[in-house]
């Protein structure tokens, strides 16, 4: 079976993203106020084939793990659907 | 009121995404299989402040048609939440 999966890799909520301070600024130049924060990760899709939705997200986690987030800079969150 | 934003920016379905083919390889390289597609995009989440849903979303889809993503390769979806 085919299953997708998203995940979301974001930097951890205690630590400085440059990035997303960076972007902050330029809307501001833009013109475009009421920004209070701005905070910019990554979004994977996966298109997995398993034989269940446990083994899909197993694969989706190791994927994760392994090469996708960076443990100790991010967090990450996966969802499953076929 | 506070609004936060969650802007997901992927690649056009149509076009060829270099960076997911390059995990695609990786990951087969590190022992994942039956990965059969990824694609890779950003994830950016903004703090708005905003007197009402409708003009928090109105800031968000201004920022991500003028910064964020750009329209000739990318798409994007906006999700407000409280």
């Amino acid at each position: 079976m085919i299953f997708s999966a998203q995940i979301k890799v974001m930097p951890l909520k205690n630590l400085l993203d440059p990035q997303g301070k960076a972007v902050m600024g330029g809307l501001a130049n833009l013109g475009i106020t009421g920004i209070n924060d701005v905070r910019i990760g990554k979004q994977i899709n996966l298109v997995i084939e398993a034989s269940n939705e446990m083994q899909a997200k197993e694969k989706a986690d190791e994927a994760a793990k392994k090469l996708l987030a960076n443990a100790v800079m991010e967090m990450y969150e996966i969802e499953i659907s076929k």
